[in-house]
């Protein structure tokens, strides 16, 4: 379905030769500066996807945003850098004009029967059909349809907050089918938990990402275009760098992925 | 004091040519296969701390465990991938024979005095004095004098538990001063939350370990030898894999370090 959504168009891609693809950066995905995090994080987990010898489904990925992307045009070179029997180890560089802007890694492996439990709990919160939707006002945002249960983004008459925890139902704003892309520009929905415990602004931004995945594909597949919970907490502050770390839920209380990053703060 | 602690002669580094270093496995330091994976975390991290165009101090690492290291040499190539005014980006191989083994991505920056809160609530637990050393009967372990508050390694007799958590206070048997490589070895000191759960053993490892440095430099030194405090927990077991996320504090309560990693099991 790629061009019916405005995701699928953020990850399409070209090959240029055998290790590299083109992709171009979309007006819809901008954030204050670059595009959205997560729809960076999203790219390089697809152009894995797109790779014919590409063993299995994601379970781990690492994205470190080491400068901003420029609008225009980006090539994605991979390297494989292990291969085993059931899984698949793998090295990213996002540049521009050879200039690299972020670096990746991630990991792929074969999903297959073994003993299973969620021990995480979902939060219990209302259902996110009578909440309003809200969100940060800035481009990307209108991808998703955010509605939140617990700390929205603050205004400008926002107090300072002694928790850190913000909690939100999302899904795609179009209903695009869930999947592990989707999954991990998901991941990085939270906004900087800085704000938040400051009731205040200041210039912030993600500098490594990893996200765990626990579903199967099949299991994102059965969630559709349907919302599904994310709540994220900070632990530590301190010398102008913190940590959040946050889990997204289906609706029936599955944990679909664990994402923690260390972000950047002055202020 | 290289040559003085097992731990920094695990850490012992050689200059190939600009960009790679030759270390060499420790007897002291093997698990079942391979070298513990905390202590291949942390020559990674020192191999870019003794690059002179090194910027800063850790902040965060993500070291992928792509294949078993054997026993003997191995050699560590490093990218400066990106070096901007206050923090560096690094993609860091370690191979064998022209085989990677392992991959990793670091990121250094410079601390600077910000606005700081630790959000975390180490747990109220005894101290370690009146506890008694235990630990699994592997050779690392003995490198560390670990004192379990709750969930200690199961036992042959040891049924399964309804909590994945376990909390220990651990040190350098030795006494050796904390500092980064040392934080980095110590946020793999958790073993597999599976063997918690079931009661049992299975075949079991670290895919991808991704550790935050809440601490500064300054900070560790000032812990010295003494104990710090470690807690971890998994958040869902699923089709071979898990994840397990810690948390390491001083004695007196600041978060040291945020650790998570994604484990795959057999059984």
């Amino acid at each position: 379905m790629t061009g019916t959504f405005s995701f699928d168009d953020a990850l399409d891609l070209q090959p240029v030769d055998d290790t590299v693809m083109r992709g171009r950066t979309q007006p819809d995905w901008a954030n204050m500066v670059g595009p959205f995090g997560g729809i960076t994080a999203a790219v390089l987990l697809h152009a894995v996807e797109l790779r014919p010898d590409r063993i299995g489904e994601p379970l781990a990925l690492t994205v470190n945003y080491a400068a901003p992307i420029a609008d225009g045009e980006f090539d994605i070179s991979l390297k494989p850098a292990r291969t085993n029997r059931t899984n698949q180890h793998w090295i990213a560089e996002l540049s521009q004009d050879g200039d690299i802007k972020t670096t990746a890694t991630m990991v792929f492996g074969i999903r297959r029967d073994t003993w299973s439990d969620d021990e995480s709990r979902m939060p219990g919160v209302p259902g996110p059909e009578g909440l309003t939707i809200s969100g940060p006002p800035l481009i990307w945002v209108k991808q998703y349809d955010t509605r939140y249960v617990e700390n929205p983004f603050p205004t400008e008459d926002s107090e300072p907050s002694q928790s850190s925890r913000t909690t939100l139902w999302v899904r795609d704003a179009n209903q695009r089918t869930l999947d592990f892309a989707a999954l991990t520009a998901l991941s990085d929905i939270f906004y900087p938990r800085v704000y938040l415990r400051r009731g205040d602004f200041f210039p912030a931004g993600t500098i490594s990402l990893t996200t765990y995945f626990h579903a199967s594909g099949q299991e994102l597949e059965n969630i559709g275009g349907d919302f599904v919970l994310g709540s994220a907490h900070a632990n530590r502050f301190a010398d102008g760098y913190f940590d959040q770390s946050g889990h997204v839920w289906s609706r029936d209380g599955a944990l679909l992925a664990s994402t923690h990053q260390i972000v950047y703060f002055k202020g």
